[in-house]
């Protein structure tokens, strides 16, 4: 049994956890360790929603543990750094990710890929920390960690809008480098405009790329070409838009979560090219092996990225001013959110007003 | 329609051609264009049989025009030079893969990968020809090609066994190269002892690696590892043997043509390993994408390769006496070793002797 963390730590923290399977979150009172050598303690201005954070309050993954306080795009400001710290100091302001803690000593590790740990990642909620206590998210006041699971943010960056990429960017970020889909002149086409299909858009028109936005439904046309910059925009379901462009592009960036058909977006690609799944269907999809073999094309997996990745994403982001585009929410508008997130109404990610909105009972 | 190349054509050639969706071979008179100022004319030795001559002469693809006289792995003795020939002299060895034609000019081929040319690649046989001929290819007893499409055979080389390298080998060694999988000490999964994955594991033992091959069937491991020098088996069925290696490979190469589960594939792969389809299944395979992004794997295909890496292959092959483990065959014996190849039963590649047994009628 995993010991209560309410019993064991000092630190009396507020937030709003789910209780059950129901997902509706409520005010609850918790505790953190106190600041250790290695750790900082945020002030937590802003939480970004995930539409993991949806999956995990509901279960739907299977492995939810209850009471559960979600949130892992979490920015604010230092208050707290212990004796050994030196990427921060009282005043900075550091963001925390997907993943608290994690071996430091394998090759994933090493290589800084935490979150692939070939021992323990611990996320940053819903998990066992080191102490047998949970892990606790971002949707609440205070949060203690690591240092080096924290990243810096430079002074001039939005805190709000740039919540978002301790996931949504770094998950789109990190593909786009790891196979090659950065490279100023490429072509590159972006399924699914959500939380991370806006983003993906941003970072590639700042790598110097052609950006095709594909999508279900031409509603979002206008908003990705004016407002996003995209440079052209497909709606899936017309054939002869697909047909068109057919072997036009390097690589894809695929978000959608959805059970969808792979064999138009495979032709879609040149030779050689890329088609990079970071959402995650619940379902298994059909693979068209052939489509693969015939130009040499691959369908990558990603998930997210590791500790100083994150921070090159952040810097990047804070010198191309690459921010989300958002919609901030006071804490008490949370179960609304996750209502209208699951119907994808949103442009594009709810982010929590922690630090004005979030009031202890 | 196409011209009849008999009608054509001033060199009379005999070989033996499917007539229809039967399949069976039998003798067939027909002829080849004059030696032009860029070609070769080989006196064909042996002819090896692909996989992809047994779907061609039943028409298993939907594409077969007949009369078809298939082969793609023909190796034979130069006869004749054009005027512009560099490459090759009369009495050289030589040999023919896949294509004899392609544009020359777009960007795939001239990044030296003319099976995947934007215009139009001419494969061996089964292909109309600029002439608007029909290709026929290397069950027959001479062969005409432009020399750019002649693989130079260094004179070490026993030419029966090294046929099948023309096709089976560079299938495999080309992806091996190209998805960064021919790293010394890297650990290599071979799927499916034949024609592609015997050869599969000789080039991976060349380039230093650990080699586990993987089958259906316990039937091959002896001879898999004392033979062919893998370094270990694994039966795929048998789940407490396929746990066991779980995380332990750093690419797979994947030879098997019949639908099977991918997970356990995956399952076997490192983080960020890659799992390599040369096989085609005629039907779409599952694709268990969250298991993609753990670990950041991925799927890629590939399809033969281009004349400058087969003949870099060839070259590789030479220096570390690579050959197919084959077994020779008369012209007459062709449609009996199709039906064994339909059955797996071959260790692991046949081989006609054309030039000792291929008599005119």
């Amino acid at each position: 049994m995993p010991k209560s963390p309410e019993l064991e730590h000092p630190q009396k923290v507020f937030g709003w956890a789910a209780r059950d399977t129901s997902g509706v979150l409520s005010p609850f009172n918790f505790s953190r360790r106190v600041n250790g050598d290695n750790d900082i303690t945020l002030e937590v201005h802003y939480c970004g929603i995930c539409h993991s954070d949806l999956h995990a309050i509901k279960n739907e993954w299977g492995n939810s543990v209850y009471p559960m306080v979600p949130g892992h795009e979490i920015v604010g400001v230092v208050t707290e750094v212990g004796s050994n710290v030196t990427k921060f100091k009282v005043g900075d302001k550091a963001g925390v990710g997907c993943i608290v803690g994690s071996c430091r000593s394998c090759d994933r590790c090493t290589q800084d890929m935490e979150i692939f740990c070939s021992n323990t990642a611990i996320l940053t909620y819903n998990c066992e920390y080191y102490d047998g206590t949970r892990t606790y998210g971002g949707y609440s006041n205070k949060f203690v960690v690591d240092e080096h699971f924290g990243i810096q943010f430079p002074d001039n960056i939005p805190l709000d809008a740039t919540a978002p990429l301790l996931c949504a960017g770094i998950t789109v970020y990190s593909p786009m480098k790891y196979y090659g889909l950065s490279q100023p002149g490429m072509h590159l086409g972006v399924v699914g405009l959500g939380g991370l299909g806006h983003v993906a858009v941003k970072f590639a028109k700042a790598f110097g790329m052609k950006v095709t936005v594909i999508s279900t439904s031409i509603s979002k046309k206008e908003e990705a070409i004016d407002r996003l910059g995209a440079d052209d925009f497909l709606v899936s379901r017309d054939p002869d838009q697909m047909q068109a462009a057919v072997g036009t592009l390097d690589g894809i960036i695929d978000t959608a979560s959805a059970v969808h058909p792979l064999l138009p977006l495979i032709s879609l690609l040149k030779n050689d090219g890329k088609l990079v799944m970071v959402g995650a269907p619940d379902k298994p999809l059909e693979l068209p092996l052939f489509s693969l073999l015939m130009g040499r094309k691959l369908i990558g997996g990603s998930a997210s990225g590791g500790i100083k990745e994150t921070q090159e994403m952040i810097n990047f982001a804070a010198k191309h001013n690459i921010t989300a585009d958002i919609e901030v929410i006071p804490m008490d508008y949370v179960n609304t959110a996750m209502e209208r997130l699951a119907k994808g109404d949103v442009r594009y990610r709810f982010v929590i007003d922690v630090g004005n909105t979030l009031k202890s009972s």
